[in-house]
């Protein structure tokens, strides 16, 4: 019952496949292989983005990082949710790899923020005042850090805003293949088509070992991203390694097909808990990721029976067994059903 | 017939076995797993180092820029060799790793430098003048970047007179397998024993799909280490995988065993390259990394027979059948006896 | 009329008569002079800090950014108000100096905040998960950019909940002197007697020409600040220049003269703004800084008249003539009470 | 006695009445104000640049640093002599301004370098090799930091192959005056129409207070540079007294007229130096700075007589009054006659 991450599962039996395969003789290095070109170009076939620059890197820190690195100014800043994985969970490495850029958090809510949200958020610095820092690129995460989506309307909307400041758009797409699932649209209408310049798509929490794609759709940026991924201690010299996981990613669809799975496996605990009394669900879990109020009695029960997963409100130790602790779940590729029914049965009982 | 680098052959099927037994089940990210525990373990054991902080990261450039910068203020220098792979073949990494340091090359040797070149270089920098840049650490690399080797007395006067400046000696051991092979002295003794203070102990190049050690005896800066590892994006979700690499590396010293068979072919190589007539060697080849100066005619039949490998100086198109071009052959574990001897038979014809 | 800002205005007369009777004859650079050892003996007296480190820089951003560089490691968070001037006014140079940290902005009052505004924003960070940034210094501005004051209960309440934390608290004093006057304590008492551990002290807002004097009560880092203020072009050669402004501000209280003439004004203006019908002053103005909500009437006489301020709150040009736009004035030491008067007439008409 | 440096004389009386000229009411902060514009207008009138940028800044090593961090990308490698004041004496200040370049010296000789030392530079790194650096601009000191001159063909060859690899050429004209009265050429001779694209224009060790400045004689990177200058802290509030000290030295040729002097100085000390019996200059002095080998005998007369200057190689306490070291003299604008007659009467007795 490891509903930590979704980043504690296994690796996706098909992709052990394929890095057996393309463990066969020998291959040129950092990229100048058959595996890598295969893999930027199937990336770009999913994306329909025959132009884009397509680079692997090993985790979503660095494609974020590297993304708002290619398009800030070290005197921009960058605007991104109070939540943003970039912001929060990065330790610093958006403000590192961009020389110093600063964040503005957009918005009060706690999942994602607005056009109008981006548009104040914005107005509080001047472009034309020297001491301001600079505007630079905005950030969304898709899915969320709260489980929730943003449909096409909501980064339309973004993407105007940023639009008319000359502001290019990020999408932190670690778990791009649980939103492109849930919303049923395709990567391009998710991402250029809306609008949004820059993506990390995500692989590592969809059943990869360790490779995230950095996919910038306008290309001209695409010398300076590789340079920075050399600095940045990116580039791999066995590339083929990432480039086979990427290549099983997005064989038959397998992304997708385990971005269902957990979509699937989160909807069926969703249903489960929600007709458990005393539980509330703060956020509408969209995708594979799920938020919940539960009194610390049923907390005790689930820890004592081995369930692993974030408290992310509250302290597991304490008196009132009906004091409520907000829980956070995430569903993998490869979570069972049967795991699911003894966690709510657990949490039930 | 590729000798282009260690990094282009295939990774040894111990280590995809062992990767394979990694992938059951769940585990908690970020290192929290047994399989670092257990990789950490046994770094710390070959190293005779129970104390040492042990970091897994995804590449050499990675772990050398981490060491580095943990031990040098930004407005410090380091001292290395010019043709020090941190210096020439990493991009400014270790600079942007380390905030702006600058790097003093020492000796004018191209392979490796001596005590007395290093207290030369260290001379033109004066601490008490706070215009110059104070001194920071001073990095080795073991084999060298043209395949010869520090003996243990050649690292003690090193090791010597950094002491005598309160200087840290980092060691780039993206070869060290081979090099403790090679000098057949135990990792302790060509470390720790000798003086060096922090090792970027190298498996991609030796067997491994990705993964690399940072050690650090002192343990003192453990703490900075592992920020400075987060904000670089070198610390993995499923750091368990990059764990059972390592473990599989230093199960019944896979390592050595991988290392002497790309030494071994090595040395066959040599003893060919040295029977025909117009090919000399300009360094001494010690470990797995062989240069060569051939006439154009010998490079002309070995890439028409499809020979990988970098010619260092001179072009491979031009006139003069007889004009000597560097060569640069390097030998991984999985090199077959056939190829060589294909290879040597190709250049003699 | 120009209320701008204190930076405006004149430099004293005496602060002139200094810089000529330093100027004669040779004197060693880079403050081996005998001008800096008695600017910085001074500063030390002014303080009653005998063993401080004093260091002469030349404007407010490079005091500010080097005191937090020198406390915070780059994968920190630095901790100020959300209108304090290094957030929002200089251009992200504490995020270049401190090579990358991230800033927290502490509390919704837009002037000042309070211990427990500080507690809970350091709350949203947990210093054991390695994601997050680590905690860094605090800083507050004295007198805040909004032309009120911290109490010394409330330094204490912050620098408690800091010291709690290990945190260093930096005071901004760009306007030190008008604090230390309108609070009519001991620089003493309102820095290091109530926990502060590292202060800017203005000069050039009070009529220096531009020198501040960044002060460490404990000396522990000096040496990081001295090698911080080289590399990051601070390090005057004539620093006698520098160091004749700090004696002649230091010498017979002449910082406290012109900063009681600055406040009286400021109170002067305070006062008739107060008696004009549809003025309302939104801070507590406490030292020489005001900010008033006015009709766009008034507004528009007063520019026509030639006065200087800014409009921090909505747009001169306008139809509403009843429209609140909100101005902000400074007073410096050499406003006239004739201007002032003057100013006021031309509002009040 | 004092040839310390040319920073360690007195500002010239001109400058300290432009000083109190500009000392008069009111003035707009941060170079909105009349003696910015009036300053920059004649720096540009000087060289012969109207369309040019300038930018004032307090000392020469911000000016050198953020001229080059505006040319290079953080992966690049700046071209300088291994002498370059730049390289040895800012403390790693470019690398830091510029976000962690590396520094690559050109030449052997200790005080110029040639077109073909340049190439040769730029040789050793490949420009597609994406583990290289990149090639970023070439820095030239004119005088040099030995006190010999560039000839307009020198720089004329050295722009050529800059130009021919795409890097622009910055000028450290710290002493930029004392060349052009020594080279009898105009700034706009030996700046712009040989290829220069940026000086760094002195001002400071010519008799000013502290400013230089920064010329970017194609102006399309200037909002950059402004940019810069801000998050750098050298952009004053109260930049009249800056812009002043420039109007001051540009008026009536002052600059022209300090240079000579101290040029002239330099040449008294000269020919007075080589008459005297076991002293020999290893530079050939073409401006106000002069090496000089001179026993130790003479230096301890000198030194007894209360001359400052530095010694630069040897030390003056030792046993054999014949061992030769190495002295470096620099004449300012303000030396004496009777000084260097006293100096060289001292020497000679």
């Amino acid at each position: 019952m490891n509903f930590a991450s979704d980043n504690t599962g296994a690796v996706h039996p098909k992709v052990m496949e394929m890095l057996q395969k393309a463990n066969e003789g020998y291959a040129m290095p950092y990229g100048a292989d058959a595996w890598t070109a295969k893999a930027e170009d199937m990336v770009r076939d999913v994306f329909e983005a025959p132009d884009a620059a397509v680079f692997l890197v090993s985790n979503g820190t660095a494609a974020n990082s590297l993304c708002l690195a290619t398009y800030a100014n070290p005197w921009d800043t960058v605007f991104c949710s109070r939540f943003a994985h970039a912001h929060v969970d990065e330790c610093n490495a958006p403000e590192f790899f961009a020389g110093g850029i600063k964040i503005t958090t957009v918005g009060e809510a706690v999942d994602k923020f607005s056009g109008d949200d981006l548009e104040q958020a914005i107005a509080q610095w001047d472009p034309d005042n020297i001491q301001n820092p600079a505007l630079g690129p905005v950030s969304i995460t898709q899915i969320t850090e709260r489980g929730t989506l943003y449909s096409i309307d909501e980064i339309l909307a973004i993407t105007k805003v940023a639009k008319a400041h000359g502001l290019m758009v990020h999408m932190d797409g670690a778990r791009f293949a649980n939103a492109s699932v849930a919303l049923n649209f395709t990567a391009a209408e998710i991402t250029w088509k809306s609008g949004v310049g820059a993506v990390s798509f995500g692989g590592t929490k969809n059943g990869l070992m360790g490779v995230e794609a950095a996919i910038l759709f306008d290309a001209e940026k695409a010398h300076e991203f590789a340079r920075r991924r050399k600095r940045g201690a990116q580039r791999m010299s066995k590339n083929r390694y990432l480039a086979a996981q990427m290549v099983a990613y997005l064989t038959d669809d397998l992304w997708r097909e385990t971005a269902a799975a957990a979509n699937s496996a989160a909807a069926q605990l969703v249903k489960g808990l929600n007709a458990i009394e005393g539980v509330t669900l703060p956020f509408k879990p969209e995708a594979n990721m799920v938020y919940a109020w539960m009194p610390r009695r049923i907390h005790e029960r689930l820890k004592d029976a081995g369930a692993m997963y974030y408290i992310e409100a509250g302290q597991l130790v304490g008196d009132d067994p009906e004091e409520l602790l907000l829980a956070r779940f995430v569903c993998d590729w490869a979570v069972k059903d049967a795991e699911i029914d003894r966690f709510l049965e657990v949490a039930a009982s």
